[in-house]
């Protein structure tokens, strides 16, 4: 277990890369690719017998082939007698499938943890999972490492702390969003949905807190289509914020996200890397922060057992 | 199959009897005791082969020991052959230790999962857990009730709805507040905690959403140490509210609870009786609400193969 | 366990209503779609506590996502109590990574078993593997239907048996081959592929047995892109076949295939429906055969507990 | 795994210091204690990252609350990636529940072992089982200690080898207390219980061999209610033996057992402190043997990859 | 499940046929052979889909190969769906090996649970194992049958219970001889071996309690060689008993135990046939009680879910 | 992990002083035995505390007795606390019961591989398994070496390269034999057998592709009886081939084997000694190649994380 060796999937090669570059590493050398008949194949260049290996795979978009390509090739890394897999999974998908909140539905986020770890992962290292309790889902050990700091300390550095209220975009975030006003030593807002009538999807948005003449930064661990991120960013126009900027871990951006963030009247989106942003959707007004150097200190301390608690502790 | 056998541990015998009740069979037989020794024994009085068994056990207090009987009687029922058992757990105890939200703690929602399913368990039946993904928890199946049907019915009942808030005494509780805020067609509020200064545990209280003039009705999963609610309820006068009831579906009433109470002007306390309420502890203004019959109806519905579903569609 | 009820996911629906007509029974209600950010949703929309349930998915075009999905449907029916999942999977994609024949490379035909179990599967049901030893990657039961009889018999329908020599196409598919040309009491011929010079991809054919003057059938699990199919019917040609028909169980037709087929002198390439066959893209000299009727049998009689290998009997 | 961390649950603290002592290190950092509600936390203060971890906690009383909390650490030290974790368990609870002597009765001693297993325990290190066969119950490696050496040695020191007998108090120990007898050259005597005429729990007990004129040593592997022991003593002087010394290794000492030990005419109650002996319930014919050099040591042979079983060789 | 089928391995194919005469239903049709080459065949011959399926095989001569021939036969019916697999093995080999009593020596009595478990018996009939804590080596159900019943009514029939002293042969087996003397109403004695200076395989045999002028039925769990079987009641002669009668459940009878009983002055030697007794060996002083109405009875309470407890109750 | 130990069962002794010869190391010490009630026993007899382990055993005959001896030396090496256990199998029975080809029979190739994880092994290193495919048996790493090599270098040395054909004896074994004619530079020829009329085991032999004025070179994993062998002779024979070699890598030589190799007019067979060859048996016509050389250098690399891949790359 001397040796480190960090892979990279088809997901996101230049994050591995940037993560690589922090440990001062070459990347794994590894072919994964699909055959014309869509069957994913992996095959490790290199040896690893023996060795501390890491696998870089958000489940971003193509996220199902994501997903099993991430399986196959911690197969082929167990099956060549690595020492250690870690599956370095910065975006974790099917969050939101973390409960049966009616009849008859799949738990996936249970589900993944199962695939992964039947494959043959033996540890997960992730950024912010859409509820901490998806933890749990798992038995092997899981370091989870969190992008509100990153996020916080670029808004500190902003100034824009003194007339700041944080805003939970739905009750769901609304501990995270709690974590980050109080890192910025600003008051909370929560944004309610609820059903209208008997329309099946009309929804009223209730902000619960002081909004009007403050300048709002809306909270959420992602932006997927950026439709209810629009509503909000109406709503507290409405209820007389004076700006509003949002900010997210998980830029996932699907659907109309990017031209929905062009047109509405927020300020600034600020979102990180752990999945790929890709270049030509990119907006002026949204800015990418590195997550390359957390997820690289954090992989350089579970390979030489060093403390990731103490990565947070001073922040 | 076709035979149903319900025993009940140590913790909650009246419940178990009323369930039994409910379903209009008898008890079934078993000794359960501790030698002087503290060592649990258990006994099952009555063949159990190819039956279909439920084991009735809140972990009350004393929890951890209700916790390793239960566990010796699903071994003692599945050593003895039962077709399938099914651990009906009314209040599930550590789902607030349901994540790891700082380093080196353990995830001990997680682990009484591990503990059930490997003493045998092949089913859990239970009420309103802490967090809804302690369902992912386990890969039996799971069917989680929810008492908030039970205590919105008796608000609606009451007549409140009129002037009423309803009040997530925690940002935790918030989304199943939501849920009895919209069932009551009411608007709903926040109380968000936070540390004040660097005394390690004073908290400022703050109200997120409007309560003057209003009758409040906090909502949690369970009462405690009635501590925080106390707290509650008095920033929500200080906030003006006009009155304050209280409700929630485990009636822990752990330490000074009662005597908390007493004291503090709530105007009533619903509570369901997944618990046992020790009566010689029970003040006029806690009202206890029977638990059973939705346990037994859901246990019918277990047996029979009949949706569980069902029994929340029209509420 | 007394009821059935079959689930189609959204790879074939065409086969899961034929194989519920031949049941004669509606096909299960379900929800089964992707959020824009491509996570697979799953609903299903019928109680199926207690009942006997089979999720016909064959793992064809877009086989990560199908693959997916089924998995994620079988843990929804699972946690929904189905007394019994059986995995209707009649093509099993992946089968061609069944080995390590070069270091560090998966075994992807073993992690799907894998993948399949601890979703929740409790049998698999599936159609000519590519080898028939990845029943032996399960523990669960599994029954292997094959199609060669229903090929077979339409070709002594059509009473070629007399002049019939029965092609190999490759090394690896030639003990079916041999079982083929037994049935059809006609002699063998096998293909094999050889690397010719230093060059990497160049492959000379030798045609081991003799073929001149005679009608070859050509039999494979799979046509794939039909490059090889096309070198094969090539050599025939060259080697003095009179004609060539080419038969084979999963008509995956990827990339090129059609174009191919379309353009090489083969006289009429018989399948089965096993994966779905786009209808423009079929070629007058395709014929497919359904295999509906065999799915249907099958999981009947595993419902009911009759003999499966009494189907092949007297074939 | 190059560094060694010992922990110490709640049970036994003392014991914990004294092993830790040993081997001239600090015990480890955590905090451990019972919220209001009884529900226990954990949280380990020191980076535990593939270091070789021990938890020292013998099961006695509080015993189910004691079992619990191990478990509850072995579940954070798993999830704070422990490199190894070692379940020190100087007194295992529940051994006499080891087997289904009558129907429907559960195997607790079994359900220990899994429930320890599924914590994330991997190894095992004990004292005198109550039967040998419990290590069976495990399929991590277990290290079984005995005192039965630390015990024939003080008598061997006080010289009363020669008219010595040395008596089993049941026979269940009888194994035991010959490899005691054998070590001791002395002979055997057996107590044998039998049920008398129909009454419930009316017992005789027979004398087998001869102790008449003889210093007997009773041994057991623990003494509980001590109920058991008085009989013996009583009817080891009505057939005339000398006079009587007892020892065990395990002081349970529950219920009425101090006051039975002060009365009865033992000359000498030999144990150790597997398990803690209240000082205030200590009487002057009670000596204490420390078991944490033997403890200590089987630690030291663990990290190191010594054998334990040379610990015992030349004894 | 509703149909039972009783299948027998090659180990006693007489006692099959006696067990399925006695639940008046035909042996399962099944060819279990040797290819020259050593390795076992098994196929079953009709159709055991949805069957309660029942393999009776104990582990007698040849011991390794009838145990994994069993394994083989539940592989088998585990794949065929089988619903149920009971292993009904009325001599369970590898009872001795049952704890590590010396540095890394296996505990193979667990390990045969494992391999059982694992090739997928989901419950164990047995006959009195060696320790009753086997029954804790397996998680699936397990039913230890006694064959004392039936030994004991022989010998109360036969009226000898007057003078009558029980002895156990060895420490080991002194609980299960106490509870024969308990029902024969007849005082204990026990054998004890104790080795005699350095010599490494010379053993003194001292016999506890009184058996002078006394009638000896001497008890063990299995005969074997009979070695220690001569020297008891060679020592029983020495200390003045009367005459010797013995008495096991399993006669396994190998190496030089036939020509021992002969020379040897027992009067009588009693048996069940739970392992075959090779009819060419058979002496007039060995007895051999049947223990298929016993086996058999058992298969009809666990096919049918009655009781087997009360098998026992009235004896 | 830094010792390396080598234990050999009572399989092949030779096989495993001649890798610790090769790997300049003494063999470990244990007894291992039988009881002369057939029960094995086995007893490390040196400290294996973290050491890094390996067993060798070929599963040769006595073939069962040899898999429960391997299992049995596993476990002990188990709770021995080795810290990792290689399961080294140079000839792994049972390979031709890799699958169901008719109703009802056993996967017992798949069943050998749990077998062999339950008991504790956590690799396998093997050489030329029947099927490549019983690799995915096994979730743990397997290591299949090949004697391919040695063979095919065997015969390049004998300069017979020329007018060689390389004759696959069966169907199923023409992917291997394909790589020795492709290593060799040589054409493939294949032996198809086929049923005869009704009757049940009358098999003709068809040789597909040209032998006559050749040099054959029979090739298979393992001859047994040699009555397969000696058909195909004979038929290379009548069809024209001059003169006629065979190899194979496991001489298994059951039953006639010996006299039916000496009978028949093949000139030398070439074999590698993964199993004992009976030095009473051995033909002057019978060629032995040692296989410890490549198990041994497997071994080294394993043990020191180095590639086995390499091992095979320039051959």
């Amino acid at each position: 277990m001397d040796e480190i060796k960090v892979f990279s999937g088809s997901a996101h090669p230049a994050l591995a890369q940037a993560v690589a570059d922090y440990l001062n590493i070459p990347l794994g050398k590894c072919d994964v690719f699909e055959f014309t008949n869509e069957n994913i194949f992996v095959r490790i260049l290199e040896n690893v017998r023996q060795r501390d290996a890491f696998v870089i795979q958000p489940l971003s978009s193509p996220v199902n082939k994501n997903l099993v390509e991430l399986l196959i090739m911690i197969d082929a890394l167990k099956r060549a007698s690595a020492a250690r897999i870690t599956a370095v999974v910065p975006y974790y998908a099917y969050g939101r499938t973390d409960k049966k909140d009616q009849p008859r539905v799949p738990i996936t986020a249970r589900l993944v943890a199962d695939l992964l770890t039947v494959a043959g992962a033996n540890r997960l290292l992730t950024v912010d999972l859409h509820a901490a309790q998806i933890q749990g889902f798992f038995n092997i050990p899981v370091d989870e490492l969190t992008a509100l700091y990153i996020l916080g300390r670029y808004f500190e550095e902003k100034g824009l702390n003194d007339s700041l209220v944080v805003v939970a975009t739905d009750i769901g975030i609304s501990k995270r969003a709690r974590d980050l006003a109080e890192k910025l030593n600003a008051p909370l807002a929560i944004v309610e949905k609820r059903r209208v009538g008997n329309a099946d999807r009309a929804e009223a948005l209730n902000i619960i807190g002081e909004v009007a003449g403050k300048v709002a930064l809306t909270v959420d661990d992602e932006i997927d289509t950026a439709g209810s991120l629009m509503n909000v960013v109406e709503a507290l126009g409405k209820r007389g914020a004076r700006e509003v900027y949002s900010c997210c871990t998980h830029p996932i951006f699907s659907g109309e996200a990017i031209p929905r963030i062009a047109a509405c009247p927020v300020k600034e989106v600020v979102v990180t890397d752990t999945v790929p942003v890709d270049i030509t959707k990119k907006l002026a007004k949204i800015t990418v922060l590195p997550i390359a150097p957390l997820l690289g200190e954090a992989i350089h301390r579970i390979h030489t057992g060093l403390s990731i608690g103490a990565l947070f502790e001073q922040s």
